[in-house]
C-alpha cells in the first residue's frame, strides 16, 4: 500500500518560495498566472495490507512528524 | 483553474531527505515502512478559463522551470 501525502501552508501564512516561483514564472513570460503556493510531497511505501491500519499509521506520522500543524494542513491519499 | 504539480524524483536518484523522513518515522516507532520519497507540490492559481491553454501555460513552468528533467518527473492535475 502507498500513501501520497501532501503538505500545504494553511490560507493566510506567507509563502516566500512560492512568491519567487511566482516572479520567475513571470520572468519566463508565461502569462495568466494570478499565485503560487508551494508545498511538500511525500510518498510512503507501507507494507501493511489492511487500510485501518495504514490510515492510522499515516496519520500519526502526518502530525508528529511531516506537518508543522500550526502552519500547515496535511491531506493524503492511499493507493493499492 | 488550479494547476496542482507534483515533481518527483526519478527511480534510481538518492534521495537523501526521503531516507532522513524514514528514520525519523522508524524513531517515532511507527511500523510497516518500506520507502520513503520527497517531492515537491506545487499549487499554481491560474486566471486562464480555456483548458488547453491552461495545459500548455503548465507544461511549459513544469519543463522550463519547477522540474530538473533529469532527475525529476512531473505531472499535474488541472480542478475547476
Amino acid at each position: 500500500m502507498k500513501a501520497r501525502i501532501k503538505i500545504t501552508l494553511k490560507n493566510g501564512v506567507l509563502d516566500p518560495q512560492g512568491k519567487a516561483i511566482h516572479h520567475a514564472i513571470d520572468a519566463l513570460g508565461i502569462p495568466g498566472v494570478d499565485d503560487v503556493r508551494q508545498g511538500k510531497y511525500i510518498e510512503v511505501a507501507l507494507n501493511e495490507t489492511d487500510e485501518t491500519k495504514a490510515k492510522a499509521a499515516v496519520e500519526r506520522m502526518c502530525r508528529e512528524l511531516l506537518a508543522n500543524m500550526v502552519i500547515e494542513n496535511y491531506s493524503y491519499e492511499l493507493v493499492r
